[in-house]
């Protein structure tokens, strides 16, 4: 994964879609807490979704709407504040019905709404407050940067600043836009889909080809990140082709263009998720080399990642490529000790498993940038993997065990 | 595991063990780091190692020995301060050096002496320093009970007190009595054995006997604890019988109860490193009853035990059972979430996987406590698991992201 932040700076706004966000008094914060995206007829959707056994009720509901209607969306409402998870059967009877409320206020069918939340577990919707707020929600709809960045931070828990990547590429006489917002800053170990992740483009396209596409972007992408291991019960990646822009993701010279430039957001997003991870300071991108195959340079990488005895030295800079090597040693992986290389920033720290002389101020520097690579060489095959991941401080700490945020 | 740290007070000096511990200046505080017991011969021996890949030279070492004497030990040598690990061939060379000159001074063979070691992981082992200091160390060796007490807090790292235990129980005319000594606050995730624990007994009993009792009972004890996840490279669990009571395993009358004494001595240690876990405030016995088996309950019990968001709730003592039941979902288990209770305390707050109402201030001060039981049912079996892990502080960052300790 290469990673690029530019992409967050220029927004391309696709055709078709429309956006606005209020307050609806979910949050504590009085901020704003429901945002909605409207689509033009014709757009066809592919979602991803948490691999976490229990999930919210808006992924169940979404998931239902998705089949029935063959991948339509029309209608994208999303509240944060509240995750309606643990909710049982009120928590699908709320869902129900504020995606009734949305479809009868802009005139759609109930399953082309797509809905989504994010906040605590176990707490019952607050359905009236929504309710009451959709007419003005909806009322306030707009096709511009303003609406755009509304939505971004209506969807915003834990997570300091707004995520938003945006990429054009042109086709023939037309130019073909993709937009990507994002939430997610805690709870980040996205298994086949991750957080909150909305990507709107307006190419054509059917939802077999979205679905296979958004799939591979997302194993390269938000598969290969974590903050803290802990996958999240309502992660959800959706994707919307409004068909605006008259090209078709069929036609032979666009598919590849299209392909790199949703890379491109997903890419973006994944990192602006990583860099915005509760209490991070610093970033850590992994590379595992020369593994049997890519799965097994994965394992290691998330047992790296998630050592919190690693991630804790990468708090304090400190160049203890030993954990490292005790992590990989336990993560089920029967690699040989004797193998393994371990590269911090550009220094050969552990050579065949054992120390090789460096430079420890230089390594300790390193890792006092925002931002250090780490790579593994394993002499075992010939595949890799890239993981992007955080240190472990005592914000992070202190964020989650304040009492009942 | 039923819990109790009385058998830490009195100690029962088993027949047949001396002890002695000194500086050697392997550590910067100038404290005891290197010690030794002295076993009569006869003695017989039987241990469990990490399940690291990655394993340290004193375990090669040690493993080598135990299988070419089957099973006999003169002499444990255990220095901290330096993990021995990663050293490569220069690191086992030190370690043989160690025990020879160590068999030599107390004239018993090379392969009769059992080595550990502790401390930073991939620094080359200082080998003269210990040699230097290995005759003063072995004329200092007294059956009392001082001389434990300096071997209990010459193998301490981070630890901030020693980790004893001792039982005795009668048997005839005579009296068996088992002394463990312990060490372990950090990268405490044993996997078939643990940090070091050392069990000395008076019984006599061969070896195959002694590691079929030691396995099971590490796989009910040190098997289900941890602080942070991360098995360590030097894990060693080392159970010695000199004999030196007269009183025989084989005797039926006498298993049980050595069995029983064996346990409870396991469970007091591993409770004692548990409560001694690296910046703990609080300790969690996790239960995970009606699993399908007792595997798929602890693999619950782990991701529980492992995943920060539950521990940084515990640290802010927040009955935020959500993330409880968010980590039960994403570990793995074909788990129903509609079929889960989860208790605190003695409060039942989840109930078939949604909120149950509940007196939050009685939960947040049941979490508050030292020590806490949480239970998990899962309406699936009738196995169950039983667990102690610790919360996740501002402290524990503190310690391990120092840098360079």
């Amino acid at each position: 994964m290469t990673v690029s932040v530019d992409s967050s700076k220029t927004i391309h706004l696709p055709e078709g879609f429309s956006f606005s966000a209020v307050a609806a008094g979910l949050k504590a914060s009085r901020g704003l807490d429901l945002a909605v995206v409207e689509a033009v007829p014709g757009t066809n959707a592919a979602a991803l979704f948490t691999t976490n056994r229990v999930v919210a009720a808006p992924i169940e509901v979404g998931r239902a709407h998705l089949a029935t209607t063959g991948g339509r969306v029309r209608v994208v409402i999303v509240n944060s504040g509240n995750a309606n998870c643990a909710t049982g059967r009120p928590g699908l009877r709320a869902c129900a019905r504020i995606c009734h409320g949305t479809a009868r206020l802009l005139r759609v069918r109930d399953n082309e709404v797509f809905p989504s939340s994010t906040g605590i577990i176990g707490v019952p919707m607050p359905v009236e407050k929504i309710l009451a707020t959709l007419p003005e929600l909806i009322a306030a709809t707009e096709a511009t940067e303003q609406g755009i960045h509304h939505f971004a931070r209506a969807i915003m828990t834990t997570d300091t600043r707004p995520k938003l990547a945006s990429v054009r590429f042109p086709s023939g006489d037309s130019e073909v836009r993709l937009l990507g917002i994002a939430k997610g800053s805690g709870m980040i170990h996205p298994q086949l889909a991750t957080v909150l992740v909305y990507v709107f483009a307006d190419i054509a396209a059917g939802t077999t080809d979205l679905k296979r596409l958004l799939r591979r972007t997302c194993d390269e992408t938000f598969n290969c990140i974590s903050v803290d291991g802990d996958t999240s019960t309502n992660d959800t990646v959706l994707l919307l082709a409004s068909g605006g822009s008259g090209v078709r993701l069929r036609d032979p010279s666009v598919r590849k263009k299209f392909e790199n430039a949703l890379l491109e957001v997903c890419q973006s997003l994944a990192e602006q998720i990583i860099c915005d991870g509760e209490g991070v300071q610093h970033v850590i991108q992994l590379f595992v080399e020369q593994a049997k195959s890519r799965e097994e340079a994965l394992q290691i990488a998330r047992a790296v990642a998630h050592s919190l005895l690693v991630k804790t030295a990468w708090a304090g800079a400190d160049p203890n490529w030993g954990r490292i090597l005790a992590a990989v040693g336990r993560c089920g992986v029967p690699i040989d000790p004797k193998r393994i290389d371990i590269l911090i920033g550009n220094q050969l720290v552990c050579r065949r498993g054992i120390a090789n002389p460096f430079d420890e101020t230089n390594a300790h520097q390193a890792l006092s940038q925002p931002r250090c690579d780490i790579r593994i060489r394993l002499q075992r095959g010939r595949s890799s993997a890239e993981f992007l991941t955080t240190d472990l401080t005592a914000e992070y700490v202190r964020i989650n065990a304040d009492y009942s945020t």
